[in-house]
C-alpha cells in the first residue's frame, strides 16, 4: 500500500452514492507535504517523457499540477470552466460534463500555452467516468500536441473512465484505484497495482 | 523594482477596462519558478506571525497558497465558490462579487477546516475592489480565527479594495501595487513602497 492509499484509509470518508471525501487534505484542505510527495511521484513515474507542460482543469488539479510541474520544471497551465473577460478569444475549447456537480462545463485554454512542440503531462485530482480527462486530451491534440502521459491521483476503477482511457492507449497512472467501497462500513478496497 | 514588478512589465498586457492580463505567468499558464519565489517572498514578509493555515479562494489563489504554505509547513485551505454535493451542510458562508466575471458566488469554507485555535495568512492573485478579500476576512473571523496577514500578489492600488482593507488595521502587503496603466501605449506605473 503506497502513501496515498494509506492516507485515503486514514482520513477519507466515504457516502452514499460512491462519493469519496478526501477534502481534509486534497480538494478543500490541502496537505503541502502531501502534495509535494504525489508530485514526486508522478515525476518519477514519467520522468522519461520529455515534458514541456503540465495540464490540468480548475480548482483542485491545480495544486497537484503545481506539484508536478515542479518537479519538471516546467510550466503548468490550467483549463478554465467559463469564458472569462480576461482570455482572449482565441482558444481551444472541449464541452465537460462534471459528475460532482451535475452540470455541463465548457472548459477552455488559450492558444498561446498550448503548441504542436509540447510534450504534455495531463493531471487531475480524480477520474470517475472520465469527460473531464477527454476534454483535457481532446485540448491537447487540437494543438497539435502529444499526450506524453495522464497522472490521476485518486481512479474510481468501478466506473468506466480509466478503462476507456487505457484502451485507447494513453499511459494512464493512477496512485490509487479504489475498487469499491462501502458507506456503511467505511471500506475501501484498493486494486492491486 | 522586485521580480514581481520586472515581470509584469515584461510579460503583462494591458486591456481596455483597466485589465491587467498576466495569464502567461500568473493565472492560466504558471511559471513554477515564479510562484516559488512569491511564496517565499511572503513568508518573509509574515515569518513573524504564528501562522497555522493559508486561506485562498479558488481558482487562481491555489497555486499561490500552495507556495506559501509550503514555506509555512502548514496547511491551505481554499474557499469554494458553489454548493458542492461533496461538500458537508456545516460551513462558513459568504457573499462575494467577481470583478472579472461580474457575477455573484456563495463562498464556503467547511467548518472542519478553520477553528478558533487558527492564525490565518489570507492570500490571493489580485486585489481590486476587495470584495473576494472581505468574503474571506468575513468566513476567517467567523471561525473565531484570527487574521493575521493579508498578501496579495497585484493589487490595483487605484480601486479602494487595498485602502479600504488598510483603514480596517489589517496587515495587508501587495507584492506590486499598480498605480495606474495605460493600455494604449501598454505603460504600468507602480506605486513606490
Amino acid at each position: 500500500m503506497n502513501f496515498l492509499e494509506e492516507r485515503i484509509l486514514k482520513d477519507g470518508i466515504i457516502k452514499e452514492g460512491n462519493v469519496l471525501k478526501v477534502d481534509s487534505f486534497l480538494n478543500h484542505q490541502m496537505d503541502v507535504r502531501l502534495l509535494d510527495m504525489i508530485g514526486e511521484e508522478f515525476y518519477r513515474r514519467f520522468a522519461d517523457k520529455p515534458i514541456t507542460k503540465v495540464l490540468t482543469i480548475e480548482a483542485s488539479g491545480i495544486g497537484i499540477a503545481y506539484a508536478v510541474a515542479r518537479c519538471f520544471d516546467v510550466p503548468m497551465v490550467f483549463a478554465k470552466k467559463a469564458k472569462s473577460i480576461n482570455i482572449d478569444g482565441d482558444m481551444y475549447k472541449a464541452e465537460v460534463e462534471s459528475f460532482t456537480h451535475k452540470n455541463k462545463n465548457q472548459v477552455i485554454v488559450s492558444k498561446k500555452y498550448l503548441s504542436a512542440d509540447d510534450h504534455v503531462l495531463i493531471v487531475d485530482d480524480f477520474l470517475a467516468n472520465g469527460c473531464a480527462l477527454q476534454g483535457l486530451i481532446s485540448i491537447t491534440e487540437s494543438a497539435g500536441a502529444s499526450v506524453e502521459g495522464i497522472g490521476i491521483v485518486i481512479e474510481k476503477g468501478f466506473q468506466f473512465g480509466g478503462k476507456s482511457i487505457r484502451n485507447l492507449g494513453y499511459h494512464l497512472e493512477s496512485l490509487a484505484i479504489v475498487e469499491s467501497m462501502d458507506a456503511e462500513t467505511q471500506t475501501v478496497v484498493f486494486r492491486e497495482q
